[in-house]
């Protein structure tokens, strides 16, 4: 019988997470206040998140401990099993040897509880009762409400209005434990309503939702606002899947060659590769790291570097990453996540510092990477994970026409139970390969006025 | 950090199925001709199962090993996790100590790979090219479609009509493993044919599906049959999960006083009971095993001892169990799954000697425990499994009262990821509580001529 599951115990949760920014040879950039455009303090942030949030957007440290009610709200489904691929392998014929890590055994399905669990617990410990969010493919929003209903904080969900349509599921599991979900634009916030009043149709976009959230938050002292990706503090959270990762790769007596995630803000990516990068870093390693994101949405492939909002309606500080432009809306495809206009801020640095990939790929080509991982391994990505899946592939099929038998690991960040949708039309020949052209680029990004860092 | 989380390493997987047939004080009755009524023999079985699967049908062994290669197979979940309930037991304020075991970690999200893999493996074996089978809630007819793709064997399944209808997404997880899916009654065969001419529109039963699928294996030498539950070898495969809960309850240094599943045809149930009850059989204990069935289709509590037929059009064995007739269509309600008109032999023969109890809930009951567990241990229950739940809850309540600190294990045997649409229901007030009557109970046994056992 050949080993496939590399598992840990409870005890192996980590105690810390990975502070990234402590080894980044370049520090990033100050954000910018919207409308002065000078930098701005952790303070500036205070209407929206709570102080000790804050403390690690902001932090230096290369360790921040995990608090214990944290950790044991982790034990509800960590440590996630990391596999041995042996039936892609085997599919692919390659001499490669690939690797997954598996976080769709979490209560929403994903690594999002990673920090959902984590934020919620800080606005509870500071006394707030409510929190605003934004979601796109609702796997963001189903783990904040899962975390909420943990720690009996209201949720609050502004969710993109043709992904509220066509995952009415995921609006269910939102339900389930206990929020309250409302398709965006909305007609409940100003920002929805100036969008609506332009384009009564619009299919909405995570840009709008979180206009529309942190809108709300910043109106009423008991609300908060939460961020699903994009941010320091988010990135830093996920580095527990990844650390994890680390400890099981060593437990199999491997090491990855390559370490591959979906990107859509940057915490799916941060949480696997990070760990890793820490090595690359600290020990002179050359792990290759690299980000797969969907060809509709390519802000790390083809996007500038440039300071820019995170919302569409322009509320939020200014940020240096890489973007598409935040009025940039993706075509309406049901490719699923990953549709965010921006990177984080630390993985944008390290991008430009050359110290990790970024790779993208069309709709059809993941679905089919998705399709032949769920045969081979029989867990059914989610739509997110297949742009992964389609890399490892990539890569898998490199190793054997280079005769190398390298180690990929693959962060399988979610499955898609909640996505079945998405591969009825790929199935029925329904789903049209898109790309974003060069012009719809250069048009949003013509509207930027934004400054242009250094 | 309480300690959450009991789980095992692969070497762990069970090396052997435990047949309880060989420890039962009154061996079951045969099954007997459809035609003749007389007591048939293995060889009747031919046209259906491949040779191996009816030899274990008919063994009277107490361990019969997993093959290798089926072995290899479970690794891709299993050893599953086993998990105290802290939260629930918190909601609940009960001194009861609640675990679960989970086996919505498989492929397909339930127990039933346990078997279908395992019954695919021994079809592979000889030779066989397509196997049908039948569906009801899909749990089944997507375990087997993984099944058979990793085999490399066709699928064909018979999906319950209103369940084809109300569940695309179970049929989609079906396609994507690459089986054919057709709404039962179908034109396909003379079985459907003779239900559609007699009702256009039937909703379908699982009684109608068997019909379907068995007539088509038994017209085709390369066709065999597949059956999710019910029958010895499927109750025996399922014993894998028992047998690693009951070394899981050990690592936690404590014992059952009371195992809970829910009840469909047996397997479920059978798979985490029958390891306790080799213990009450081989050495005297007294560990309750208690079968949960929904009040829409009580076969247990209000169904009789009986010979019946395991489809609806008459075409099986005659077996001895518990039954509501054959001809029992449960009312079209989405509890989901356990919708089973009888129940396996063995577990039939082990309530009838009083070794095992069994209780049935109301579908709003379940709702209500499978929403309460959800929010407080954060996974959201197949319908099925939360009929077990229910139990739970009552037993916890039941310590509370009684000042018992009794420990209970719960077969939390699949999750409700693709029965959101019944959570819809349950949230928007539109499930009307459903019992079924003693009239219509009456007046589907008084259809029955079938032989009287003993």
């Amino acid at each position: 019988m050949k080993s496939r599951k590399i598992t840990l115990s409870e005890k192996e949760i980590p105690n810390h997470w990975y502070n990234i920014v402590a080894d980044m040879p370049n520090k990033p950039l100050p954000p910018l206040h919207p409308g002065t455009k000078e930098p701005i303090g952790p303070e500036a942030l205070a209407p929206l998140f709570p102080m000790e949030l804050i403390m690690q957007e902001v932090s230096a440290e290369k360790w921040i401990e995990i608090p214990e009610e944290v950790r044991d709200v982790y034990t509800m489904w960590r440590p996630t099993p990391m596999f041995r691929a042996h039936g892609l392998e085997k599919a692919l014929d390659t001499p490669a040897k690939i690797y997954y890590k598996y976080e769709g055994v979490s209560p929403s399905g994903s690594h999002k509880p990673n920090t959902a669990v984590a934020q919620a617990y800080y606005n509870m410990k500071e006394g707030v009762k409510r929190i605003t969010t934004e979601t796109g493919a609702g796997q963001w929003g189903s783990a904040l409400s899962f975390a909420c209903n943990h720690f009996g904080i209201e949720c609050e969900v502004y969710m993109v209005k043709i992904s509220y349509h066509h995952k009415p599921y995921r609006k269910l599991m939102m339900n389930t434990w206990g929020a309250n979900v409302y398709a965006s634009p909305s007609d409940r916030t100003e920002a929805g309503r100036k969008i609506l009043a332009s384009d009564p149709d619009s299919p909405g976009s995570l840009g709008i939702a979180i206009s529309e959230a942190v809108e709300l938050a910043a109106q009423d002292p008991d609300t908060k606002y939460s961020l699903g990706s994009v941010l320091n503090h988010v990135l830093l959270h996920q580095t527990v899947l990844g650390q994890e990762a680390l400890a099981q790769m060593e437990k199999a007596g491997d090491m990855p060659d390559v370490v591959v995630a979906p990107f859509g803000g940057g915490s799916n990516f941060a949480g696997i590769a990070f760990p890793f990068l820490r090595l690359n870093l600290e020990e002179g390693r050359s792990i290759r790291c690299v980000a797969s994101e969907p060809a509709s949405c390519p802000k790390l492939t083809r996007g500038v570097f440039r300071y820019d909002f995170g919302d569409t309606v322009g509320m939020t500080p200014l940020l240096p990453m890489y973007t598409l432009g935040h009025n940039f809306v993706p075509a309406p495809i049901h490719a699923g996540g990953l549709r965010y206009h921006g990177a984080g801020v630390v993985v944008s640095q390290l991008l430009k510092d050359n110290l990790i990939e970024a790779v993208s790929h069309d709709n059809l080509e993941v679905f089919d990477a998705g399709v032949q991982f769920a045969r081979a391994e029989g867990i059914i990505p989610a739509p997110e994970a297949t742009h992964a899946v389609a890399t490892v592939i990539q890569e898998a099929n490199r190793c054997k026409l280079e005769g190398k038998s390298e180690t990929i690991l693959l962060n399988l960040c979610g499955h898609g139970n909640f996505d079945m949708k998405a591969y009825e039309d790929y199935f029925a020949g329904n789903l049209v390969k898109h790309e974003v052209t060069s012009e719809e680029i250069e048009a949003s990004l013509a509207e930027l006025d934004t400054p242009i860092p250094g």
